[in-house]
Formats: structure tokens, C-alpha cells, sequence
């Protein structure tokens, strides 16, 4: 027997102290899209440089990008003989507009009964430094069973544009078995969950340009092409009547299900009704012919994520705007290719925009999709672990979102990942009033201090 | 011969000091649809009350409204056997946005060469205050010749919600015989213009509910019916392939034009490049089977004046918005009913709008349109005073505007308007850089004063 029992003593005997550190953790507003809050990111990746000191990680260092720096850290202590995890997260969060729907200020973390209330607080803050911790406590009590890399960077929500590179120049220092990301959360706070599918993105801005300055409407209505309409008339055919997605070529490369993922997608047996209770609305959509945990893991699609044009405030302005903007983004599944969307969406406008306006698209970020292989050594140890606490077997899951660094790890790096979490449904991740369910975090440790050993020799 | 040249002399030595005062007008922020700038809309009211005192006018009196006050005065010394003039005007202004593409401030009058730069130069405050200049010039030197009454209100840019409760319980005090309304503006700075049909106005929000929150679109893309699609589907609906608008029962009131109404309208002969010279727009758009000048002025048309869903900052966020807004308004022409348009767009909205989401419509101004007799005496007057001062006959012309005051009086009041006015196409009334030509400014005061003796014994 292991010495983990000390390990895990000790751990419930400093719960309070973890708590204290996270909350400091996510006090710091480190919104990765938002040019003002520069030295939050920063701060926030400082944070992690001194907590990862203080508890005996080697080689601490902030790598530099053109964008927001990269914490690399090893503990190599345990020897050629034992496998090497590389730790991924990130540690910058959402923005958190809109405001207004926040019951507490986004950066004043707040705990109510068994929620901490914090932009980032389950996004993944609270993953991250439920690593941390759990490493932290077997430091203080024994020696580490396995090798650690880490890697936290602080792009994640805004498309990770400098992960990619760093990996192809910093292949040698990265060198490991497998990755531990613990970004993927659960699927209900009593189902432990492996997630061995994930979405790929591509996200776009499109501008349409009509008029050279907002018109007056009266004056010039019936001779001016409306470039919100256009940007709308061309949105709304960007799907079909049956739901699927226009953009030419889309579907080429989809990988279709199999009878057999069909059924396994069955067994998750999720009821319309639980999404309507989760999103509050009166009916669910999608592409005909899928369930809709099918249209959610593996199934492609597009969304409209803002849309911007003319006049906007309180009360009547009648102009022609000058100009409209979409936010669109794809969300896409094996094997697409994110950069391929690009051409796809240029195509689409390039036959469908009138001549009466000018327009552009730029592409703002793309990750790839993944599936992971669910037998490897280091997903049963965590397997294992998430039994030990839960007391029931995990799902295995092929999840909606897209953490497109397991893609590149798998491509550039040659190791697969191994992908859980412990944030839940509800927990508002990229909304108002994001939150951690405190009782599962603390389980969510206590797990991950369970796979460090289970996967010692492994 | 009367004694007008005692007043156009008068007016042409005084004419710096008419600007510096149109100038202290100008410089007031009176945009009657922002709330922070109710204070602002009293002080424009309080200023003509000011200088309708000074220049002899009687009874100037602010009447409350609801929402922002009526400014009337009246001058009755002309006696019983001549016409009184009921003048119009508002000096209420458009809101600013986007003021980054003003070169100066709206509200810091500047003279660049032949132009007044300002919010609210042309429309109308220039135009107000031409009339005022024009009667104080002729009170200076002379007995005026003519009654005149006075109605300038603070709503007009917010569609008027209290004028017409105002003239339907002020009938008596009214009494007029016919208005006279300078908001309409010139063809060009050579073509003084008569404006004879107008057109009206339906303006509405409709808000499109999806989700309880905003949703991350990894988790729910493929679930989740976006507000933003569904609201961009429907406004795609709105109009056929023909560009024709789609509510239901939209054209049944339509007045089609007659053989020598387009007979006439060719007459304008503007041509498309004229329309894409002042726009800057690469082609033109509109309904199917009309020519430019008849889609302005005598076909209607539907236009998005806002539309405003998720994130729409700088950079990515994935979310599928819990909302999204339009501002939709119509443009409407004899004889249909702005009233009926609301019911027309609830009805389509009920047709089209999926069962996925909640919305509403809320309706928030209307004006009637209107078509005016060309032979009243009041309006020969002006021709008369037009040719005088610019050598030229005036055009007569259906514009594309809405003055719902017009057809608001001659339902109430029973009075015609003669309408006309000082701006010219390029003024960019409601947009960015709004200005006034002086020249044509100086030339519009002149024939005012012409116009007031013209229709002496009219």
C-alpha cells in the first residue's frame, strides 16, 4: 500500500487554506480579449510562478509570447522509471459582460452555501489550482510518484494564438507520456466524466459595408441596399431548412457516427427536458436526424455570437446604418479542418453578397477537433481514481466545446490527453455568475491525488 | 410696391449677426430622445421663447407636455382681412452617434468655407431660425404683413407621441389658415423645391428572447435555437426576392401612382449616380418595377435601423446570446395607416417566429404620410419668392421623408401646409458632420421675407 492515506489526511486538514487561495486566485480579472486588462493577465500568471515555487517546482518560468506569456514548471524527481505527466491549463478567463446580471462583482469572489461566485471560479481557475493542490499535499507528505510537466498559458479564451508555436519550438522541453487537462467538467455532480471527444472552432468576423455614413431613412429608403439586411439576408442562409449548415463543402469531411457511437451517444439518455431546465427555453433546435446530445458532441454547427449595426439605444433613430457586423463561429467535429472553414465562408459570400455593398471576413481564432484514445494507462488511473471518490463508474463523454490544445498536443507533441474536470453544467462557465461548486472541487482533489498515485507505473 | 426692400436691406446689413444667433442655438444639445438631455430640450425651448419676446411676438408661452414642451406665440396685428400663417417648426435634434467620425464637436459650432458644422443646422434649427430671422427683419422695418401663429415643438426627431393631443385640445387657439413648414429642404443648391407629398412612418423594437442567459455555444451549439438567428431569419423574411416588403396586407392601402404621377417623377430624372454620389454606396437596391425617385418618394419600404445580440467587442467570445433586439421601421405612403402597420407585423412575427423562442414588439412612433394641394395661394407665395431670390422656378416633389405634422394638421386643424426649406441633399441630417450651407441659408431668409409679403391678400 501506498503512502496516499497521509497524503490525503493532510489534505483535509488544510481545505479552508485552498479556499483562500483560489479566491485570491480569482480576484485577479484576467480576461485575455480585453487590451485593459493586460496586467491582470500577467498578474494572474505571476500568481501561479510563486504559488508553483513555493510548494518545490523546478524551472518556474514565464515564457513570453507576442500575446499573453506561457508557465512552464517540471518536477522531475521520480525518475526514468516513472511516466511523465504534463499538466495543461490556462489561467486567464471570459469577459464578463453583461454586468448588469451578476448578483456579485465578477472579481470580488463571493461564497454562497456551497458556490464560490467568481469569473473563472469553474473556467478554469478552479481545475487549475485544484492541481496544485492536490500535488502541493503529496509534496508536503512523501515523495512525488511520477514526473510533472506543466504547461498554464493565458489564451485559452480567445483562441490560444501563441500555444500552437510555443509547442513546435519547446518539443524537447515538453517532452512527456501524456497530459492531464482537467477543463472538461462534469456531467452532473454525481457523474464523474472522461471526455474523449471534443469540437473544434473556427471563429469569424464578418463586416458589411453599405453607405459611406449612417442616412437618413426617409431620404434614402428604396434606393440603398441596407448593409444589416444584407449581413441578414446572408446569415439566414447560412443554414437550411433542416438545420445544416450552408457554408459550401461543409459536411465533406464530417465523420459520420457509427452505429455503434449511436448507441453508446443513447446510453447518455439525456431528456430534452434537461437541456430546457438547464437554458431556460421554451424548445430545443438543431439538425434534423441527430438526438440532441449528438448535435452537441458530434455534430458540426454555427452560431450567430453577436451582431452589431446602426443605432441601438433607448427610443427611435431612423438611419440607414453605414455598416453591420457578425460574430459567427463553427463549432466542428472530426475530421474538419478549422482552416478550411475560412475558405468555405469566403466562398459562401463571394457567391451569395450583393455587388451594392462591400464586405470582409476575418478569421479571429481556430482550434482543431479531437477524440481520444479512452484506454490509455493514464485514463484508467484517473478512471480509477473518480471511482474511488464518487463510488460509481464515470461517463465517457464526447463533449460540444473545444479545447483545441489536445489537437495540437496529439499533433505536435505525439501524446494524447487525458480530459475530465470537476465544474459542472450550471456552474454559468462564459456567463453571468459563474460559479464552483465547492463539494465537488474538494472531491475533484481528492481524486486527482488518487490518480498521481494510481498512475505511478502505469 | 410694398416696402420690402427696407427689410432686404435691413437683413443684409444684419446678416452676421443672424448667424452668431443661430449659432447660440446650435450649441445647445437638445436631443429629445436621450433622457440625460431633457435639461438641454427646455434650454432650445427657453432660447426661442427668449427671442420670439424680443422680436415682438405675443403670448410666447411654453406648454408642457408630457414629454418635452410646445413652444406657441402668436402675431395678430394684421388684422381680420389677412391670412394667418400657423409656422411649424421643432428644435429638437438627432442624436450624435457615431461621434468619432465628427470632425468636430456636434455641439461646437464650427465655419468651415461656406459651412455651418453642427448637429441640428439643417434639421432644423437653421431652418427655424430663418424663419425667425425673416420676421424680425420685416418687424424691424415695418408692419408686418400678415398674422402669424407659432407651434415649434421638441419631439419631432422622437415622432411627436404629444403634438397631436396638443392640437386636438388647442383647435381655437390654431386657427389658422395655413401652415407653413420649412423641414423638407432643396433638390440642389439650384433647384428650390416644393415638397407636396411626404411620406409616413412606423417605427418599432422587436426583442427576441432564447436562452435565461447568455450560453457558452460549445455546451449548447446544436441544442439551443439563437435568438440572434431567429431574429435574423425573421427580419430575412420581411422582404421577397423582388424587395418587396412581406407583412401581411402591407400594399392593400398603397396608392399606386398614376400615369402622369410617373410621367412626372421622370421629369426629376435624377440620375443613379447621383443617389450613389451622395451615399458612396456600389450600386443601388430596391423594389422591383419602380425607378429610384419613385421607390423615395411614393413606393414604402422597411428598414433596419438597429439590430444588437451577444458579444460585440474587440476579439471572440463564444456565446449563443440569451437575446437579441432590432429597431425595424417602415416607411409608409398614401393611403396607408401607420396604425395598421403594427397589427400587420405582430401578425407576421406570429406566422414566422418559432415556437424555440419568446418575443415582443413594441411600437414606438407613427406618422401619417400625406400628399399637399400645389395651387394654394400660400403656396404660389413661395414659388413667387423662390423664383425671386434664386432665378429660377422651384421643382415640385414627393419626398421620402416622414412630417406626419402635416398630415397630423390638415386632419385636425384642417390646414394645408406649404412646404419647403433651406437644406440641401448633402447636409447629412442625421449622420455624422451635419452642416448648413450659409449662402443657401442667407437666399432661404430672403425669399422668406419675399414669401411674407407674397401672401398678403392671398
Amino acid at each position: 500500500m501506498d503512502t496516499r492515506i497521509n497524503a490525503l489526511n493532510h489534505f483535509f486538514s488544510h481545505k479552508d487554506s485552498f479556499l483562500d487561495q483560489l479566491i485570491s486566485f480569482v480576484s485577479i480579472p484576467s480576461i485575455s480579449t480585453a487590451p485593459e486588462n493586460k496586467g491582470d493577465v500577467l498578474r494572474a500568471a505571476e500568481f501561479l510562478v510563486s504559488k508553483m515555487n513555493s510548494i518545490g517546482i523546478k524551472n518556474v518560468k514565464l515564457h513570453p509570447t507576442p500575446g499573453h506569456p506561457i508557465v512552464y514548471g517540471e518536477y522531475l524527481e521520480a525518475g526514468d522509471s516513472q511516466p511523465t505527466i504534463l499538466v495543461y491549463g490556462h489561467y486567464d478567463v471570459q469577459p464578463v459582460d453583461p454586468t448588469e446580471l451578476w448578483h456579485n462583482d465578477p472579481f470580488s469572489p463571493t461564497v454562497i452555501e456551497d458556490s464560490l461566485f467568481a469569473r473563472g471560479s469553474s473556467d478554469m481557475k478552479g481545475q487549475v489550482f485544484a492541481c496544485l493542490a492536490a500535488i502541493e499535499t503529496i509534496l508536503n507528505t512523501d515523495k512525488f510518484p511520477v514526473n510533472l510537466k506543466f504547461i498554464f498559458e493565458g489564451e485559452e479564451e480567445i483562441g490560444s494564438p501563441n500555444l500552437k508555436p510555443f509547442l513546435e519550438t519547446h518539443k524537447d522541453l515538453l517532452r512527456s507520456d501524456v497530459a492531464l487537462n482537467v477543463d472538461t467538467g462534469m456531467s452532473g455532480k454525481n457523474t464523474p466524466t472522461i471526455t474523449y471527444g471534443l469540437r473544434g472552432l473556427s471563429y469569424f468576423e464578418i463586416r458589411v459595408y453599405g453607405p459611406s455614413k449612417d442616412l437618413h431613412s426617409g431620404i434614402y429608403g428604396g434606393v440603398v441596399h441596407n448593409p444589416a439586411q444584407v449581413l441578414i439576408d446572408l446569415i439566414s442562409k447560412m443554414h437550411d431548412s433542416e438545420g445544416r449548415v450552408t457554408l459550401p463543402g461543409f459536411y465533406d469531411e464530417v465523420k459520420e457516427l457509427s452505429a455503434q457511437e449511436r448507441s453508446e451517444f443513447a446510453r447518455l439518455n439525456i431528456a430534452d427536458e434537461h437541456y430546457q431546465d438547464q437554458t431556460g427555453v421554451p424548445g430545443l433546435w438543431g439538425e434534423t436526424g441527430y438526438t440532441p446530445t449528438e448535435r452537441i458532441g458530434a455534430r458540426p454547427t454555427l452560431e450567430v455570437n453577436g451582431f452589431l449595426s446602426g443605432f441601438t439605444g433607448k427610443g427611435s433613430k431612423t438611419v440607414i446604418p453605414a455598416k453591420a457586423m457578425a460574430k459567427i463561429s463553427t463549432r466542428l467535429v472530426p475530421n474538419q479542418k478549422p482552416e478550411k472553414i475560412y475558405h468555405q465562408l469566403v466562398e459562401f459570400m463571394r457567391t451569395h453578397a450583393p455587388e451594392t455593398v462591400k464586405w470582409e471576413v476575418e478569421e479571429i481564432s481556430t482550434g482543431s477537433p479531437s477524440l481520444s484514445d479512452i484506454n490509455l494507462p493514464a485514463t484508467r488511473a484517473l478512471v480509477t481514481a473518480l471511482k474511488e471518490v464518487w463510488g460509481v463508474d464515470p461517463v465517457y463523454k464526447r463533449e460540444g466545446g473545444s479545447v483545441p490544445v489536445v489537437a495540437d498536443m496529439q499533433e505536435i507533441l505525439g501524446i494524447d490527453s487525458v480530459l475530465s474536470g470537476f465544474g459542472l453544467p450550471d456552474d454559468n462557465v462564459h456567463s453571468p455568475n459563474e460559479k464552483l461548486d465547492l463539494p465537488t472541487w474538494y472531491k475533484g482533489i481528492e481524486a486527482l491525488i488518487h490518480f498521481f498515485y494510481n498512475v505511478k507505473n502505469a
